[in-house]
């Protein structure tokens, strides 16, 4: 049923999901569309998209699916412009990293029976480097792809139909959907996903005043050091956003970890040091 | 010139050991003594080892190389014992993971010209999970190998030469060779080891607090939340003797984490955020 589809934002997440439409089956159109032009033409040389946009509305207009992929305040903007030029024979759904407020304007712009449907998505796979190049066909298999849809909106049978089918092309493409409240999702995502990042960027910022302009210094860490410094190199304009938009959430993630942290460094030598480690291990176990 | 090496301790480094001499070409005799039989066993059968000591003193003193290959303090135990039954014709060296305490005991208790020499090592490899089932010979490949000699010490002719043989071996293994000063290295591996285990430690503690009795959260957090908490793992066995003989270093790093994670969550709005970011982005590209 769903034949075309339009990304807007052929980065890593975009360029990914087009090659993985393709590998899982998808025959029908996908037309993108880039805010440079040097990422539009490296997702149509990789396959990704089989046409380039210059209007992204029309390129929206004139597709079923809709897919924001690119950063958090861009797909807000997006939202506010489509809203008023798609209709109920649309399915909007993005791959923003925060659901709060982007399942807000959801509501707001888009799900009631005349207007175009919207549904809120967010996968958990990236690189920690972006850009169309590193696209990857298998970038979601086996990641968890999550939805803060709300049941309550009322939808009209036939972007009803649109959402069922690109949650279909979702778990085709070899990801685990979960549905998660959004406020909940913020909250876990702080937890799991940007308290990771925010710890891998001071411990590598520290580090580089404390150990950089040695590089063989470096090596002395080996690979628990490459690991934990890995997330380090995420860029700077994606993260942004990020805290922009769930930043109490993440407060409170990195304060709960500086407290854990001197804690920590207070009992280096009393036995909470073994109850720390038994409590990690329990958290690996799992 | 070595035919005969002694391995007191066959856990994970122990026992790689054994198997990266067998693999880099060593001919000699390899005897393994460890605190439990099933450890000697495992390391035998692996053939890292090619026979079992009953009494560790006995088996140093018919060997020429010595490897301590136990925790800190049951490796500062060895050396007050071996001290009073070795002669210059021994060799012993470690692979202990800080370096202060013992380069001290090694100045006190080794390196006289009638004493055995002591060569403190530090081999940079592990793996989250100790054990000799996990012993590798490939382990060092690649890995820094740091050495806290002292040209200071006076050794026979005959032990110098045994230094010389022994750090030959450990180029054989396929390690990189760095020497540094003991106060230097403990402060140095507090910075780019001890800090980064000690934060996965915490984060991974913090967690299992907070998503923890949730195993399906587990996945949300994909590769990057899987390997931030890696580490989360090590046994607080092995952390125990180091966070007891590094404690300055180490509280010393922490509470600098805690400062830079306390100054990011009170920056995520504002143009310091970008700073902190492109600081990380430049340890990884060095």
């Amino acid at each position: 049923m769903i034949e075309r589809i339009a990304i807007l934002g052929t980065g890593l997440l975009g360029t990914s999901v087009g090659l993985a439409l393709r590998a899982a089956g998808f025959r029908g159109s996908i037309v993108g569309w880039n805010r440079g032009a040097e990422g539009a033409q490296t997702a149509l040389a990789s396959g990704a998209i089989d046409s380039i946009a210059t209007d992204p509305l029309q390129a929206a207009r004139e597709s079923q699916i809709v897919v924001l992929a690119t950063p958090i305040y861009s797909i807000l903007d997006f939202m506010e412009k489509l809203s008023g030029v798609l209709g109920s024979e649309h399915l909007v759904t993005d791959v923003g990293s925060t659901k709060a407020q982007i399942t807000a304007a959801a509501g707001r712009l888009f799900n009631t029976p005349e207007r175009a449907a919207f549904l809120p998505g967010h996968p958990m796979a990236g690189k920690e480097r972006g850009g169309a190049a590193l696209g990857d066909a298998e970038l979601f298999r086996g990641a968890v792809w999550l939805f803060t849809d709300d049941a309550t909106w009322q939808r009209s049978p036939h972007s009803a139909e649109l959402v069922k089918g690109w949650r279909e092309w979702v778990a085709a493409m070899g990801a685990k959907i979960l549905d998660l409240d959004p406020e909940r999702h913020d909250e876990l995502v702080g937890w799991v996903s940007h308290l990771p990042q925010f710890v891998a960027t001071a411990l590598s910022a520290l580090l580089q005043e404390e150990v950089g302009g040695a590089p063989e210094l470096h090596d002395v860490g080996g690979r628990a050091l490459h690991e934990m410094t890995r997330l380090g190199s995420s860029p700077y304009s994606m993260w942004r956003d990020i805290a922009l938009t769930n930043t109490e959430d993440i407060q409170a993630a990195l304060l709960a970890l500086e407290e854990r942290l001197a804690h920590l460094r207070e009992n280096l030598r009393t036995s909470e040091l073994r109850a720390e480690f038994e409590q990690a291990n329990r958290f690996r176990r799992e």
